[in-house]
């Protein structure tokens, strides 16, 4: 235990709040030569007239064709297209997918790096920054929390397995949000982002690695969840409680980029890659079950009420019915050896979770 | 409103998490040469034999003459007396004084100053940074959140002033919390550290510089300060809610290294200046009356049930009677001119608070 503290906690992105996205760009005041990272929808919704009327940058690049699950091609064809440019920054607005994808091109290109593969392989091996670079991210959604975490997750649709980099050089420098952003989202991303952000909550409530402050971080974000979550479902255009989502799903990433994530995402990664479920989805539908496991492993917790209004929630919205569409049981089964990756199921404290009951934690009968 | 934007936030202090000094002590792997600021208590709770029997560092310097209140003249003297000396980092641990003590140290001996009062009349004129030094400090109350803001309160008891310093060099590197250090505090300290606490998060709500982010702080904090402050205070033996309060005490810190202080403890200064009434009490006797306005003010406001119940929470502490065994009605009211400190008095929000009620405020009557 000698050096520094395994638990020690400390988050250098600066974290910004703005009340429009025009009063965020200006804010920016982007100079020189900037890459924009978005989805296509983004553009669509005139994002890119907005930075070049509000901004003082000539001509950003734009770059838009990430999708869902951004895979390590879809990554090395952007890295190879900035080849020879040079920018002053990068500007990512979007989803958790948007959001690594900009965190993986700004440390390529930080890093004098082309070659994504072999940087999601060895992340150790980087070579020297070569360049100082801003990154900032707006989250689009509240969920991934990806604008806070050291994390980023690629997918590798060929060889059916998803390649994660957790590495603090891929901190961004700031993070800017939005609300209003969010009200854009439609019902289905609204919930399986939510769902995302509860489970890392969770996630990091029942982790090895957990802290007094991250349990805070973590309770408080499931208290905002269980108070506005319906609201934001019921009416999507609630600006107060897409405001309030926004902010404890940032305290979900705040809560996992000091523990990590643990056994539900470690389910989740096979069920996405091999069936396409949405992780929201597919690392949220056994979480009721996974509250059990916990409460009665620590009975004396004094959260209890909260994690029992969070299960009656969770199980209010049929996960489960919602994951038949895309999956059947027996799939899923067929998937269990490869739902222990060790590098999350080992931060999962709940010592009662053994071979029988992680079958039934997945089949529910 | 160019440039960064004012509301940013970004708090460097590494936070770590211990289940005993010397388990902190051990991870802090004291290499070289060592500066321990605390309190006279401290020694005589066994901190310098702790410190020598678990580190590696051979003979830290200690200075323990650190008194609530610190003056000019004392942090002088410290300062004078560690010229020629070099260290590789200062600890500090106590309560906020001796963390603010440390951080001015800290502060000039990695800036090289030895003018105390130079420093803290124009913090700008810093000559530029002649050594890297680690600051750690250990919090031994749940308050004054001194240990992650980057401020440093000092008196100057013959002019009848405080100076304070509010600069991103005074940060430590790291917080460390112990919350078993906090089992000994007796009870008058428990109640005024844990007001200071409540008054932080309070004037972090009500404060022109508030964001989502310091909002979700300080209800979180209040949040705690609401169900277990009643329990420490019952019984200081109680561990569990020792612990809930220093994290309550750090969450209100965040919030104000964001957002600033703000009427009250423009108020608390002039009070404390003159009658020595004690910093936690003079920051929070008026807070009912001022929860009162901000709910007057934000009728709409969701968290009107929680801000009632610290209300009637402070108010069954009977304050007023408690601040009358140091500082009567009338003095407090000469006191008058000097209670609108315009560096935190700007930040306060609510404007229904005007010259009537401002006195009202003061002698409640």
């Amino acid at each position: 235990m000698k050096g520094k503290n395994r638990n020690a906690f400390q988050n250098p992105v600066r974290l910004m709040f703005f009340s429009s996205l025009t009063e965020a760009i200006k804010d920016f005041d982007l100079n020189g030569r900037w890459l924009v990272i978005c989805s296509p929808g983004a553009i669509d919704r005139g994002l890119k007239n907005l930075i070049e009327e509000v901004s003082l940058t000539s001509n950003p690049d734009f770059f838009s064709e990430v999708s869902p699950n951004p895979t390590i091609d879809q990554i090395q064809n952007l890295v190879e297209s900035l080849s020879g440019k040079s920018y002053d920054g990068v500007v990512g607005v979007g989803g958790g997918s948007v959001l690594d994808t900009a965190k993986v091109a700004s440390m390529c290109l930080r890093y004098g790096m082309t070659d994504v593969r072999a940087l999601l392989e060895n992340v150790s091996n980087l070579s020297i920054k070569t360049k100082e670079l801003e990154t900032i991210l707006i989250p689009t959604t509240a969920g991934s929390g990806a604008e806070v975490t050291p994390f980023s997750t690629v997918w590798d649709p060929i060889e059916k397995r998803k390649l994660s980099i957790d590495d603090s050089r891929l901190y961004a420098s700031a993070a800017a949000y939005v609300p209003e952003l969010t009200l854009s989202t439609p019902y289905e991303q609204t919930l399986f982002s939510g769902l995302d952000a509860i489970s890392h909550a969770l996630e990091s409530i029942w982790n090895k690695n957990r802290t007094a402050l991250t349990m805070e971080f973590s309770l408080r974000s499931l208290e905002i969840f269980n108070e506005f979550m319906p609201f934001a479902l019921a009416d999507l255009s609630n600006a107060k409680a897409r405001e309030k989502l926004q902010i404890a799903s940032l305290f979900s990433g705040l809560a996992i980029s000091g523990t990590r994530t643990a056994v539900a995402h470690s389910i989740s990664y096979p069920i996405t890659m091999h069936h396409g479920v949405p992780h929201g989805l597919a690392c949220s539908f056994m979480l009721p079950e996974l509250i059990d496991l916990y409460i009665a492993e620590n009975p004396k917790d004094e959260n209890i009420q909260l994690f029992n209004e969070i299960k009656d929630f969770l199980l209010s919205l049929r996960l489960r019915d919602l994951i038949s569409n895309y999956v059947t049981k027996n799939d899923m089964v067929k998937l269990l050896p490869n739902m222990k990756d060790p590098k999350r199921y080992r931060n999962y404290s709940i010592e009662s979770l053994n071979d029988v009951n992680f079958l039934q934690l997945i089949v529910n009968e």
